[in-house]
């Protein structure tokens, strides 16, 4: 299993997309962007679910995390059922982030990767973009990683997505 | 745990929207779609993934196969860990793609539902989508529903996904 | 050229790409979803550009305008150098919005097509989309067709997409 | 008016939704993209429309390149009407197309920028990017700025693209 960590327009989507073009077997990816398309829509803006604030903030509630909790282990169960799998994911809450994964997945051989960007940068292409909330890549850019362990880290400031997947496959298998 | 079958343009995302909205409790909502956006991009369209034939066909090979049945434990697995899943498939495979589900799910409480719609209708809204490939709705119209058994069949050809939303909601706990 | 008139969510823009299907020769097609895409981001959520506030409801501003008014001249233009065109919009104004198009349109050949669906089915509809601000086709169902003329009307509330273009290409050559 | 070239990938909408962020009067941005979606879905994939081959080329048929002019008349019209334009396009044919749109903009004031981006950095863009033919950005790189002449020209191969518009804002106006 391969878990990416890094900030909003960070470039982890992009990432995932080259590693899965260069890793010679299969495998799938998941991320938060779709375990959110999985919530119903009106926990998406309430208390209980998850709120992007106008200033690129974002807040989680008790149902949020519930669900989150249960998808997580059904992550690990897809890994254990063989599936090689390629998960990348925003640590709002950095090392305790890392630490539900780390429960989750018990046993299971995981590379942890950081995906970092420069915070102007991804500021940048978060406008370049332009379905993101303005604001969310500056705010989290260094937040996610505080206290977070890597195997390895990329950073995209000034790499390309497909060197960062190169160097990333040359750690697995 | 809450499972429909239906055809392509059967209308089973518009029900799953809608059930979300319309059940009191939270629940995920995955399915095939969100399954072959999970796989890498080479599989979409090679004999070892899955082919959309220009005909409306689809054909899928051994790798499908064995990333499908691990992505079905690991959809166990979230129900198991508590939360409430609701899951839109095409069974390609009729009644054989439902013994495969049934096996993964174990002694999981199923509502299995099946989403009809009439084959001239399907492929009128396939058309009215814009974003599928002509030939599928009527293709899987029928197909997909053979030896299937369901505890409740809904009916969009003249019926809107809210209420057959409602009605598969009144069987929900 | 082709106008249709309409609430969100009562189905114009199936009707288009089935119009597009149907008819012989091919037609463009714009409409005022593709017009605030050409918009600048910031001018979506701006007193000077397009407002969607939370109850569904939708105001606009002086640039918003002033843009959408050079747009409906290029819309003319491409008309008269030959293209057949589609456009699907919704008549904030009623019959001012209409007068807009008219003036525009000049001595260009229009038929006027009115699409209505109930408001209670539009809203139901705009659930099973998942991706418009819920309270927009209830607030425009009726609102958009206050003093307009028409040509032509068809109702989606149990008319499907395919009959609506149906009955509109009849009129069309 | 703005008309950004460049191959697929080269990242003329991230510079182009820059340019809408850094330009403090609204403009308009409209592209070959936006001009293909309005086409009926049967020309994507005739000989008559539009074809991508999978290799990556690209072939356009009689009937694209009549709606095309036509489009581009209405994209002039737009701006003496008074609107502000920013058009992205791929110079397929080179020379020729600067000429057409040349013809078809008259008297305007036109500022051309050549968006460049290296062939195997483009190629990597396409895979992270997950929703292009793989192939475009490689056959297209170099030959769309054939005996085209710019103003201005950016390289998006080590530049972000809110360097190249703000570049780009600083000749403007």
């Amino acid at each position: 299993m391969i878990i990416l960590n890094g900030g909003s327009s960070s470039g982890k989507s992009g990432i995932v997309r080259c590693l899965q073009a260069v890793l010679p077997d299969p495998w799938l990816a998941f991320g938060c962007d779709s375990f959110v398309d999985a919530l119903p829509a009106r926990m998406q803006e309430s208390d209980e679910g998850i709120t992007f604030v106008a200033d690129g903030g974002v807040t989680v509630g008790a149902d949020f995390r519930a669900l989150e909790a249960a998808w997580t282990d059904g992550i690990a169960a897809m890994a254990r059922a063989g599936a090689r799998v390629i998960i990348d994911d925003v640590f709002l809450g950095g090392a305790a982030s890392q630490e539900r994964w780390r429960k989750a997945l018990g046993g299971l051989d995981v590379l942890w990767v950081g995906v970092r960007c420069g915070s102007a940068v991804a500021a940048g292409r978060e406008i370049a973009r332009g379905d993101r909330i303005q604001g969310m890549a500056a705010s989290q850019a260094d937040a996610v990683h505080e206290g977070v362990f890597y195997d390895l880290e990329v950073d995209t400031t000034r790499t390309e997505s497909m060197v960062c997947a190169r160097t990333i496959a040359a750690r697995v298998g």
